[in-house]
């Protein structure tokens, strides 16, 4: 319980690069360690390379990736348009990241607390994924846990660690696998390991007044806050809104969705970028229901009535 | 037509690294000029930041990715696991690169000329994307154009290019947009550009005796030779069986299948990646058809038998 | 006096190349902190740009140069070919370096300590220069100080150091110097602090049987254990040899030799490298006495039987 | 004789970092083609490292150095802090760089032609070392050769270079000599090389009016324009004052100064640096007679005037 030894110390260091980032990142995880950076979106295409490494290798840290307007330079406004990049398309072959998308800043502090936890749980990379006005705002104070408060668990980690233990033989992380069958056992474990995280992570969402919608908005991080004012006009109006805010994107709350498929009329998902996440909706519901989408890019951001229009105008259509 | 004066020399150059080799794509591309690098997966992960910045700024150039076994270092077996980056999920934000994937070595060479053609055509980065398979394949001669039947278009580059045209103002390329106005209406122009593409572009596919169809397979790269032997095997045992080969992923052939969608029983993707082709053919269906997947990874390849039986179970389960 | 806290613990840090190592040794320096790092030959080439900057901005950190065979890549042998580079010539523009040079593995480690006072005394780079066979020596124990026998003095480093105080103003480290005369007068500063060095430090040289010496040995590093064994020999036989031993190259113990060139009849540098060390001796001497050399590089070293003849032929010759 | 036919046409590539340009012309030179870069003493200091390796490996090529105020970023001001780095003691063991010191615009042109020829004479890396003002100066009309008057001689090119010639075995460029003997026999076969030159390259200096000199002073590059005013000056009042400029400086030349030792009453060096060349002539002239010395660092160069007054003082005081 509470914090071990080791974490009452912690230490930064600047890092000469981005790849470089990554790979400091492995050589904390191999060891068994807690070791996390935070980046904006060009940085974080830089160290794709080492992600795909350490996915293959089942290293695990964190990563605070804060997207911002793009591609290319950009700008530092919201956006959205690393999702498909961080659960696991960034990098070379098939690997799945834990991506949290914390919605206030508040979640901010949690999430990533959560994320270590996750990362050491199943020995992989988890990914903050938080956007530009989330990276800049201020709101009210943040609520700090006391040190008692946090509890560490380590899992099996004495059992991979490249720790100091002498009284075992070497151990060897790789990611190189000569024989084509061996690799592609290795990549069927890993899909078995997904599969499990995704049925046993259900904390993935949260349900906000959809137990009568017949509009399901679906929407993450900055865009779920604007969302709910217009959810909360459109049910003054007595028009029945409600809202899925995926917590995680990857695994993404698809089971939910499936069930709301059987009592809504239609979903409508929202965000900051060219229908990243609402592919992921339409593969969930596979037709059952209308699915729609208002997208922002480069750094604008829904406002509620954009919503609430939308709401109201779907609403009527599919009534 | 002809090659142009300027095309009859090329050079090698053998650089820093794969960060400073899609540098260098970037600065030749926006001179005007041709130039492609051939890579193979961890390398191509680590130009992805790059391929974010050419795309936001419409720099023209080829890059030919040898898929190898994965993630991390993995082996130099086939697999198709850098589907999704390929298409545009690899860096950060919204874009997208042409994809063209050779079946073939005789395509391996006319895909990279038809991939330079429409990096001009459409100020894109073009993706040719091949496997571990084909990249080490000898096959029968490849027929080498003669350099009066290579037709070179230029399109529109003098209004673009940073040339050495003293006539004009200086140009400017650029992928800061500071103003979140701005970066949108710079992803909403891109958006426009990708599918005025989708629509051009109609030659993305080959269809293999998909008339009377009752299970379409969908196949590319090497896969796609043994699914055809496996196509013919059913066929002679009276078992309508037939192939869409992609010959491009991005713009994926969606139309054909949504077409085809009316008249087949099912789908059969066949991949050596974990569903990331079968996610696009998932799009297109959208529930209509049922839609099976044999994915292999990690080097491995189908085997015609495989494939023969899954098409036989299919075809009788689906009856 | 102790430990100051701040140095009761201490982190080992894997840089990402040589070329980051030394700027990161700058990064701890400016902050008033120490910090040290080991490299051999290449390595310490690799690092010259970095030495220049910190040289002109006064920053104190410690390098261990473990000479090796050169040029190029070498072998591990023990050489002293980077005499020049270390002692200020490696870097572009005007500088120097501290440069202890210990003679066994026990001055390896008080050497360093050393080191680190003469680095913050003088706000100096100070390099530890040893060779390939004191690298991998093993000897009898060295025997470690206790925490309280150490004294660390941090000198002047709350006038300079960019620590935390929130009590004055922002500081400024920086080696650009636009105006041509304040970057002269900066550098007649720093000429100024050399020679201050110069004459404060003279703890630089082991004085061996020189009193009534005839023949005057210059050696360090490992040449000088078996130079002191030749010179033990010599006098065996009657013939009066001496040794000076350098501690430290930078200041080079100059006054000594002039001194001893007025009772001596000649001196002989014995060297693992072409006359590096032997051209400073010549400048001391300036042709009062003659000077002669025996130099090996590439790994081999002298021994006692080679040192011993020359010796008698040079007493025989110059009597 | 005329430029072959492979020097009709060149290349510019523009390098991912310093560390990279030097490797790249090590690959050139080792192919036994022509290669130069320029740059400015920081850049200059991290190519030390692949100057080692090249020296090692008896790699030719061509860097031009225009030196600027120093150490660190410094300012890009005339000085010449670089002498002792150029001449090979930037780089780690015993190596030489031929390097030439052009005095004028006209000879920043004909030296890098000669560079390139002593270059591929004697397998060195030539250094053009200019400062500041010579990199920055407009001057009249430089005289470009004719194409037929460019005599290049590729000398026994054949012999070494990687090239693509199918008749004969594998060569090998390595600088790992691991058996240490091995390294020393290398060691002494470069250092033979070394000696040939000092003894073969005797056009290394310019002589001003040295025949019945009192004072001869001795200046390069930017510093010798001046040193020839202030000779003239002391000239017209009857004090005979002349001027050796070494067009080289490695190798330096040492032989004159010696034969002048026996006439002259007095030795002035002028340089832009703390002594650098002034070691040299100190070790040249060995005590035989007083050296006096003016130097400048950090951008600022010599008067006419200050120079003048310090020949008339020396005249009188070593009457």
């Amino acid at each position: 319980m509470g914090l071990p030894k080791t974490y009452d110390s912690f230490e930064f260091i600047q890092a000469g690069s981005e790849v470089i980032t990554v790979n400091m990142l492995k050589g904390v995880g191999i060891a068994g360690k807690r070791a996390m950076t935070s980046t904006s979106s060009p940085g974080f295409s830089l160290m794709q390379e080492g992600i795909s490494y350490a996915a293959c290798e089942e290293i695990p840290f964190v990563i605070l990736n804060v997207m911002r307007g793009g591609p290319g330079l950009g700008n530092i406004g919201a956006t959205q348009g690393d999702y498909r990049q961080a659960i696991g398309s960034g990098g070379h072959g098939d690997y799945r990241n834990i991506v949290l998308t914390p919605g206030n800043i508040e979640e901010m502090y949690d999430f990533t607390i959560k994320a270590f936890d996750l990362a050491f749980k199943y020995r992989m990379i988890a990914v903050v994924l938080a956007d530009g006005k989330l990276g800049q705002a201020k709101e009210g104070p943040v609520l700090l846990k006391e040190k008692d408060e946090i509890e560490i668990n380590n899992y099996n980690v004495d059992e991979w660690a490249h720790d100091n233990n002498q009284n075992r033989g070497p151990r060897v992380s790789t990611s190189s696998y000569l024989k084509e069958d061996l690799m592609e056992k290795h990549n069927l474990y890993l899909q078995e390991k997904y599969k499990l995280i995704e049925k046993n992570e259900t904390d993935t969402f949260e349900a906000y007044k959809i137990d009568d919608a017949d509009i399901v908005c679906i929407a993450y991080g900055s865009v779920s806050g604007v969302t709910k004012e217009a959810v909360d006009a459109c049910r003054e109006e007595g028009v029945k809104a409600g809202l899925i805010r995926p917590k995680m994107v990857w695994p993404f709350p698809s089971k939910i969705l499936q069930e709301l498929a059987d009592s809504t009329k239609a979903f409508l998902t929202l965000e900051l970028s060219v229908g990243q996440m609402h592919r992921d909706v339409r593969l969930a519901i596979e037709g059952r229901k209308p699915t729609e989408l208002i997208e922002h890019m480069g750094g604008v951001i829904h406002t509620p009535e954009e919503i609430y229009n939308k709401i109201i105008g779907m609403e009527k259509h599919y009534r």
